[in-house]
């Protein structure tokens, strides 16, 4: 038995703290344990909850390889599967399917459980997703489910529509999506459960669809005519042409996080971060990431947000909206987790001719940068914390507060954190930020010097 | 007959918008026609309404030294009486009735009237004020007063208590500060007035008051003894102990716009800035001074106010509470308005042993800083737009989009905006901020080159 942890998505729901650079399920928002104070991201949680149930040797993590970066910096050196494109679900289960045969030993005969990066739910979920090899065996179905028990009519939720119980398992003839609050109680009289997004596959029944798009099966291959696949979900491809599908059951607790509300109400603080609450508020949720004081007076059932892509001040209930409101909104984030450190962009000004961007950079102890030049900007590099050597063609420089640099058009450059590295950035010029960057190695020993100063 | 706008105070109330670089009388955020969208303080409302009101050539504008510049880039060059510290509003009438007679041609037989800058108000309110002449020597009052007639029973204004009348004038018994509701219906229906903090006198009467303290009647005789006034009101030392007082009444539109509740309702608009205002919002008003937007979705009587010193959001009714709640926050203003330019903080980052800032600063065409030196910092300086002139240690220096400086411990400079100028101003060493500024001339003129680069 293999696991996936589907970890794509760009988490729009969750502005202003989720962007595309640093999705919901990197966002540093709920605790490991209910009474610990230490906060971890979703990812970091479900990964903690997958190795207390011993499942980490065999599962893979699928996400863009634009996330490959976040998802080392908070967990090491899991397996990851890298998707090249965005192809939706279908394309992830495809790749996650390959990648476990190709580097972890799983055969085509073997099952695979696929499940999303963002529930919110206790251990005995994990135990029970054991139990669903044993039910594709059993009822020989072509795809396993599993369903949650549902604790109240929710609205937000698809539901599973069952047919025959078969002893540990039910027959599943359908699917409704979120229902109105009186059909939601219909359903579940009827025996419904929510669909928590799991479930279940034989992994060469999978990887034989590849081939029908002239994909290779084996991961490498995928990976490179990987924009052959379709951009279609797994639901739409494969789930609602199953004619068998089997469900077990799950009885605990479970909450999707997808949304403010869910998130607002699972958070085990009322605060995080520099905020002022006045006693007059009720049910409120405050997560202020920025770096001014944020105060909340009156506040009855609001969840306020506010992170360097924006503010949000949203009435519990109807947080979904945020989705649709901000969807106009400038796509560049205005903060950026990498594996190597952090960026978090001050000011961005731009005027007929020339553009400017002013970045804080911190860089983590050790990490490096490629070595690299920019075609159409100056940078300006002001130290403000700790150490790092930056080399600059060929000729390396100590960095310390203070330290100024003024790296031209066409200048190679790469920096090394020593110590609490911390500098601003300036850019100036007709490409700034994340593009522009051309890059001659990536490794900071394989950078020829000419001068050490 | 001779006019004051009294426009001291630090604005508290309306954090994070207000602060101490910048108080409420000079956000922009009112208009200076109903039906007109371009914004303006209620500094330069006030003052438009007293020019068309032709009163301009007998008003002077009463406010601390440190607000002059304000003062100066929003109106031009009015009359300023300038307060040299602060000495609530004794010394400030004082100080006035001084400035009147040293400057504007006032005699002591003149009369004066005081009011605040920030009533929201019509036109016929100032017509009203000139009434006040007569009413003073008609009734032989020590203290001419403007009552508003009420239009609800308001409980956050003060009450005039009416006696007799006497034609076209009120003599007034006494005052009842912030009654409940019932109490300001019984007020309302014994004929009592909203306090609007207007008052009249005889500049004589109160300037004889400046020689009990042993302060010269003289403008600058008193601005130099001007640490020997006592800090105390004119309510507490002149108004409570006058044995006769008189009111006009002000049938017309007032409101004080020293609160959120006040200013939101008075806004003609509900958003100001980049705001996302979903349409399940009801009766809210949100203005937002940063780059980054604010969405704010089912907010029902809401204000929220998003500024460089901090986000409020509040329910309406309960906003005054603001005062109270961010009173223990640094008073480090993040965003200040100078006569020569604006200055935003963008960063600030102390670690031991160094501090840092990070601040971008545009300076007015033409605009020049004086010639100085800091002794315990490093000033790394990056152009971002436009051009402007640096004289370094006696060096003229072209100051061009990209162009970087470095401006060590010790090192005389001075700056001149030639056109849009912008850049980022970075402060690394062990005094940053408005502190350790040294100088040695404050004329572009008189600083003396050595060379011209």
């Amino acid at each position: 038995m293999y696991y996936v942890l589907l970890s794509g998505g760009s988490g729009k729901r969750l502005w202003p703290l989720s962007n595309e650079a640093r999705p919901k399920q990197y966002m540093k928002v709920v605790t490991k344990e209910a009474n610990s104070m230490e906060r971890c991201s979703m990812l970091q949680r479900v990964w903690e909850q997958i190795r207390e149930a011993g499942m980490e040797e065999h599962t893979v993590i699928t996400a863009g390889t634009d996330q490959m970066e976040l998802i080392r910096s908070q967990l090491g050196e899991p397996p990851i599967a890298a998707e090249p494109a965005r192809r939706d679900t279908f394309g992830a289960v495809l790749l996650s399917c390959a990648y476990l045969c190709s580097h972890m030993g799983a055969s085509e005969e073997d099952y695979a459980v696929l499940m999303p990066v963002d529930p919110y739910t206790e251990g005995s979920y994990f135990e029970t997703l054991k139990s669903l090899e044993g039910i594709m065996k059993k009822s020989g179905a072509q795809v396993g489910l599993m369903g949650v028990v549902p604790s109240y009519p929710a609205v937000k939720y698809g539901y599973m529509l069952p047919g025959e119980r078969k002893g540990d398992y039910l027959e599943i003839q359908g699917f409704e999506e979120k229902p109105g609050e009186e059909r939601a109680k219909e359903l579940i009289e009827g025996g419904a459960l929510w669909n928590c997004g799991v479930f279940c596959v034989q992994i060469g029944e999978i990887l034989k669809r590849a081939l029908e798009y002239g994909v290779p099966k084996d991961y490498e291959g995928m990976f490179r005519s990987y924009e052959k696949l379709p951009k279609i979900s797994f639901d739409y491809e494969v789930l609602e042409k199953a004619r068998h599908l089997a469900a077990i059951e799950f009885g605990g607790f479970w909450r999707d996080l997808g949304t403010w509300d869910a998130l607002a109400d699972q958070m085990n603080t009322d605060t995080i971060g520099k905020v002022l609450l006045d006693e007059t508020c009720e049910n409120t949720q405050v997560i202020n990431e920025l770096n001014i004081p944020v105060a909340v007076i009156g506040g009855r059932d609001l969840v306020v947000a506010a992170a360097q892509d924006g503010i949000l001040v949203a009435e519990k209930g109807k947080a979904d909206r945020v989705r649709g409101l901000t969807a106009g909104l400038s796509a560049r984030a205005m903060f950026e987790e990498r594996r190597w450190g952090t960026l978090e962009t001050l000011d961005d000004t731009e005027t007929p001719g020339v553009s400017t961007l002013t970045r804080k950079i911190r860089i983590y102890d050790g990490k490096t940068s490629s070595y690299h030049y920019h075609k159409d900007r100056d940078e300006i590099w002001t130290v403000l914390n700790g150490t790092g050597e930056l080399i600059l063609e060929g000729n390396k420089i100590l960095l310390e507060p203070g330290k100024a640099v003024c790296i031209r058009k066409n200048q190679r450059h790469a920096v090394k954190a020593l110590k609490n590295f911390e500098y601003i950035e300036i850019h100036v010029g007709t490409s700034v930020g994340n593009q522009d960057i051309n890059r001659i190695t990536f490794e900071w020993d394989e950078i020829e010097l000419s001068h050490i100063l």
